[in-house]
């Protein structure tokens, strides 16, 4: 069977949007990857569109994304697998070429949340957990959501609000050397311990932010990426796995099982341990989502995340860099663009292309770690240079 | 290679169900389907969940779907072609197999319509047009778009009002057959012509309803499919396109372009030409879009498609049987279903299980046809005995 390589990346610029529409938005990364792959569009024989949708007018994006970028044609649909529709789309391209449907394929993630006001996005996003027990009968929303996680990390670690805190300021320390991340500003320990509380112990700075914006990666065969690039940087390992949506049916609230098993599944597909990764990117939508993901990727025993944070192992310079593009947290997350963003960041570090962000590159190794709901959803993928 | 065959079908009541909620009437025929096939639901490693979504309050359909069922920790997504999803979901669970991703998936389609009032789901659908330009600036439904249809039709090759009601007397002959149809009731010919003006030429009888109802296949590799039936049912030639949404960029209107590519291309796979197939089913969601199956399908020559229906070719008994499971005129068309209960429909029928509206099956070869939108999407299937 064929390898299957990242050969072309976009990326727009996250943030407030509203100077585009979701087609036009969607261009600005696939005519980047186009471009970056050298691919001629009429090679392009699928094109997967990762969208939660609901947020814009279109609610059919596939279709639309595809007719603005010329791309009518190719085979099409849209994926959605809540925050990790990117990563849903990725999967779904390369299953694509896989099985021989096509040498060439495009995931596109795009979202465009700011067209309504925050308290419908907080009801949308709500709507995204436990539909009929928590959202309808006990008004659950997503901070409240993570909060739980936060405070029985605390109360079973000793975890502190100082170390989630410090976990936002290494975003924006990041977020300030992407030019394409919504916020692009440092702040400090202070002004995130400060900022307004949101649902205890989760404060604004804990949580990331509505966002626009669209990541493209084009996909390509062993052979038609070997005509194609000098820098191809390979799918090694795809690991997913799902979980219910209802939190008083889990057994544990200070990790996702979902993620733990996509994590297992992808290195094992690798053949690669947690401290064999370069940099990684994890699923930061709060701060104690990061946090919960160094420790159900393996980059540390349970319990011991909080002290990773401490000692700077996730920095640049650290042990295993995590989220220096920003994390959803600055960067911002457009939800169906959150996956290939960030499979865009780890195509960009491991070609050794991230600039006054870039993590030293070892092994050649790059992990993404994409969740959706608060755990439905867990899609681990391992990249590799060589 | 190997290849897929499917090995297990289930299909709910289609109509107005009321007494469900979605996970419940996905369930209805999850159920038949693992029963069917006989397999161990930890068996399944993929869950595609093929649901145009926004009429029923859960916006994660996927997650609540394998929740209710019990496949929590299988792969999932939710696949959006909008009334294609269920070919793209088949298409996605499919290639989940030829990737090597898994030995076992399955494709549920569910839509849950009935939820919202009439004028809100036409709007729904219409959105589903080309957004921008057809549907904001000139109030564009789908009624009038295929009305626009209908009156080329008409135009170029003399087809009537009366081929076209025709067609709807068929539908609802053979949904009087199908214990599972919305409609089971046959009407005449003067009860469609006179039925009331929906969009000239287009009467309510040339319209498929709204409708609620979910249909499942279970599908193997060639190895599980061994082990798991006598009489698997193989998919031979798995086509799809796309086009432009905007009808004012078409090139014609008395076909869609995306069909006749999607069915070339499956014919291509499978190695067959259109006299070869034994049975089809063809996406009527209004009596024009069946005619013009026929033709884009090459099961007669452009602009014969009324002569086909006027001798009866397209009946049980017919050159090539089209729809007798009652089409989504009668059986009813549950937007995320459809592509899923042609599966179904055509599987039955290769397996000599059709009852009272079995066809003669002699190459042991069917077809499944599934539009999207007004001919933005097109997937073609072509399945087999052997």
């Amino acid at each position: 069977m064929t390898r299957v390589a990242v050969v072309g990346i976009g990326h727009s610029r996250f943030g407030r949007r509203t100077d585009v529409n979701i087609g036009e938005l969607a261009f600005e990364s696939i005519k980047q990857a186009v471009d970056d792959a050298g691919v001629d569009r009429n090679d392009i024989g699928n094109v997967v569109v990762g969208s939660a949708g609901g947020w814009y007018e279109e609610s059919l994006p596939a279709v639309v994304v595809g007719e603005y970028a010329g791309l009518s044609g190719a085979g099409t649909m849209r994926v959605e697998a809540a925050c990790a529709s990117g990563s849903a789309a990725v999967k779904a391209a390369y299953n694509s070429i896989l099985s021989g449907e096509t040498e060439v394929a495009m995931a596109v993630g795009v979202e465009k949340m700011t067209e309504v006001d925050t308290p419908t996005s907080v009801e949308l996003i709500g709507r995204a957990g436990s539909y009929t027990w928590e959202f309808e009968n006990y008004g659950m929303t997503f901070p409240a959501y993570y909060a739980l996680y936060a405070v029985a990390h605390m109360n079973e670690f000793g975890t502190t609000q100082e170390d989630l805190s410090r976990i936002s300021v290494k975003a924006h320390k990041y977020g300030a050397r992407n030019p394409l991340a919504q916020f692009q500003k440092e702040i400090t320990l202070e002004k995130a311990m400060r900022s307004q509380m949101v649902a205890w112990p989760l404060k604004l700075y804990d949580a990331c932010p509505l966002s626009d914006g669209s990541a493209t990666v084009v996909l390509a065969s062993e052979e038609a990426a070997k005509r194609l690039t000098d820098t191809p940087v390979w799918i090694r390992g795809v690991g997913y796995s799902s979980d219910t949506a209802n939190l008083s049916r889990r057994d544990s609230y200070v990790g996702l099982r979902a993620a733990v098993d996509a994590a297992a599944r992808a290195y094992s597909m690798a053949k690669v341990a947690p401290g064999d990764i370069d940099i990684a990117t994890a699923h930061d939508c709060f701060t104690i989502a990061e946090l919960m993901a160094y420790e159900d990727l393996g980059f540390c025993k349970k319990g011991e995340g909080a002290k990773m944070v401490r000692e700077g192992e996730t920095e640049l310079g650290g042990r295993i860099p995590v989220n220096l593009d920003g994390g959803l947290k600055a960067k911002g997350h457009p939800i169906g663009a959150t996956g290939v963003s960030m499979a865009v960041e780890i195509t960009k570090q491991l070609r050794g292309e991230a600039g006054n962000r870039q993590a030293p590159i070892k092994r050649g190794l790059g992990l993404t770690h994409n969740i959706g709901g608060t755990g439905h959803y867990a899609y681990v993928t391992v990249y590799s240079r060589d």
